[in-house]
């Protein structure tokens, strides 16, 4: 039987599954510990009241004859698509039929790779969220890829390489390392793919979390980046969708005269019949003045976690990043430890679930990451344990 | 830029929205016809109370803290793969993680190519669902591609072949024909998979159709199948899931010892965050004796406006087929004309929405498919209108 030859060249195992596993065989020894847990980065608070409501009136609606709702677009409900171009594009002019529905920013970024022919030469920050590269493994394109490393000497964001790339992948506010692009850095993206006649790839799912005033919300309010950049967001992180799996693509039509956006939905119509009604019903209502209100109390309040955790790592004298324009911290390693070592020390000493660095690219390697997704009770527990842990 | 050369190939326009395109252009035309469609196979009575019920109280417990449902396994929720294992293939002992929930037996089977090498001969029944010779076309391996013909001569049931194939696309009961394969004919199909060492993947989301006795309801009740074959199916057809989006494949682990189903796994931890968990809860309700009640009754609905239909059609003197496993009918156009051509004069003259059926493959030329899901009402209107056509 002849096989993808490429499947075994992907990552053994994924990152969350090896980190549970390590927790499990902590936890059967140390049956009683209380581990504070800032591993994956999973949304926790509940659900907002504005949103659930929606997806339940969405439901009743279908349970009434001659109200039910088959088949959607494959691109997703016009009523969704119009209030992300109204709300969330807000003066950007990106119009409805320029943006595609579908269940998650991870199964967007990994399918778009279909696209591009097999001879792409193909850039990938790092680190980053690492299905990006999985993807690219599992489609044989591979040996096409040129890693862009994200440093400390460069405080974290990718510059521009010398050399030609087609395709761009870019994560701002970037997962894991919690930094955002600034307006002149993502320019100067936007500059080299009008120059190189390159496509960038920003996976946006972040946003919500920004709040430095010189970083842009979106890569459209740098001038050209209509040309040359597909954007994806999420309702997951921005609205606590992760359960519920709602996420868009915007393709610009001004992308190589109308192309790629025609190429996106001829494939959504053949490998998707859309994203589940109430749940589109759920994203508008997330869009909406009381949803949009609910919802911000929880980005304020995940970001006041990282504050909290960042003042306190700062405090004990820790190196550490991230975490003012996204849920996330990321933390160097004292005494240049390895991100699995360090990981493995304060789970077993300190009972802190962290996320090795390494497991996001060669470039994390020597940080390990903090999520700020968690509760004010949770934080408390892990401020005591980063307190005992020794430098 | 370098972009897939194989997206060009498809075709150009989906089947659907062509006929929703002629559909207005006759609306237009005729402003105060009454139409009867009995086009898109989807479905419309409401919402089963009880699958409504179980999505709205798991969207409640979202709301409540600490409750909060995040990230689930990308294969699924437990609870909904063991209901499957235990209600869906009783007796057949298919095991809870040989089942892989995902938002659509289409997003299942045009993914599934993903786990072949460019190398394989790839046969696809014909006519058949479009959208598996799409995403071959798509991934760039239409040239390996063999159409296995569905004909009148043959009950409209597939052959295997002389020559060797790889991987083999079934479906079953048939979309469009409305023709399920019978025991017989599914065991000279595992008996080819065996002697070739190839893999068939069957579509088997008309299931809660099946109404013959010898017709199983699983490929799994054949001798040997489960070395050979994968089998979707979906909670589109079978509970009215076609607007939530649910549906699961069935990779057994004796197939390739446990190689495909492991491929596969490892695929959906990179490409997917697993499906909306109140949609898996309403899944896991349609499997409960009173979710299974109601949707019967739909069914049952469904099948009878199916018997309406072929009963008028054959006293009028057309040929049809189907209907018996499947809400589909077959209809044979009178005096040989093409699919399109009567498709434009039944809409014209009779103002009767079918789908022409040469959309499923060359072998479809000659024929339209009529849906059942439809009410007593347009059931009525359609039967009238279809008294009105000249053979």
């Amino acid at each position: 039987m002849r096989l993808n030859p490429h499947i075994k060249k992907m990552q053994q195992k994924y990152l969350f599954s090896l980190i549970e596993s390590k927790e499990r065989k902590m936890r059967a020894k140390n049956p009683h510990a209380l581990i504070a847990n800032l591993g994956i980065g999973d949304v926790i608070l509940p659900l907002a009241p504005t949103i659930a409501r929606s997806i339940q009136n969405a439901i009743q609606e279908m349970t009434i004859a001659g109200q039910m709702k088959g088949y959607g677009p494959s691109e997703g409900y016009l009523f969704l698509r119009e209030a992300i171009a109204q709300q969330s594009y807000k003066g950007l002019s990106i119009a409805s039929d320029e943006i595609f529905i579908s269940e998650g920013a991870n199964c967007d970024m990994t399918s778009l790779p279909e696209l591009f022919s097999n001879r792409c030469k193909i850039g990938i920050i790092d680190p980053t969220y690492p299905a990006y590269l999985s993807s690219i493994t599992l489609s044989g394109k591979k040996s096409k890829v040129t890693l862009i490393p994200c440093l400390e000497e460069n405080h974290f964001v990718p510059f521009p390489p010398k050399e030609h790339l087609d395709i761009v992948y870019l994560c701002s506010p970037n997962n894991p390392t919690g930094i955002a692009m600034s307006r002149e850095n993502l320019r100067k993206w936007v500059e080299y793919a009008h120059r190189e006649k390159a496509i960038l790839l920003l996976d946006n799912a972040y946003e919500a979390f920004i709040t430095s005033p010189d970083v842009p919300r979106s890569i459209y309010e740098i001038d050209g980046a209509k040309e040359v950049a597909i954007e994806s967001r999420s309702f997951s992180k921005s609205a606590g969708f992760t359960g519920l799996r709602c996420a868009y693509l915007v393709i610009p039509r001004a992308i190589l005269k109308n192309k790629l956006r025609d190429m996106w939905e001829k494939r959504q119509s053949i490998k998707s019949n859309g994203v589940s009604y109430p749940i589109q019903r759920g994203a508008e209502a997330a869009l909406s003045a009381e949803g949009i209100f609910e919802t911000q109390q929880q980005i304020v309040y995940y970001l006041h976690q990282a504050k909290l955790l960042r003042q306190e790592l700062l405090k004990l004298g820790f190196s550490c990043f991230g975490g003012q324009d996204s849920p996330y911290i990321w933390w160097k390693t004292p005494k240049g430890e390895g991100s699995w070592e360090f990981f493995q020390k304060i789970l077993e000493k300190n009972h802190l679930i962290s996320t090795p660095g390494s497991g996001f690219g060669i470039y994390g390697e020597g940080y390990v990451r903090l999520s700020a997704f968690t509760t004010q009770d949770q934080t408390e527990l892990a401020l005591a344990q980063i307190k005992s842990i020794s430098k």
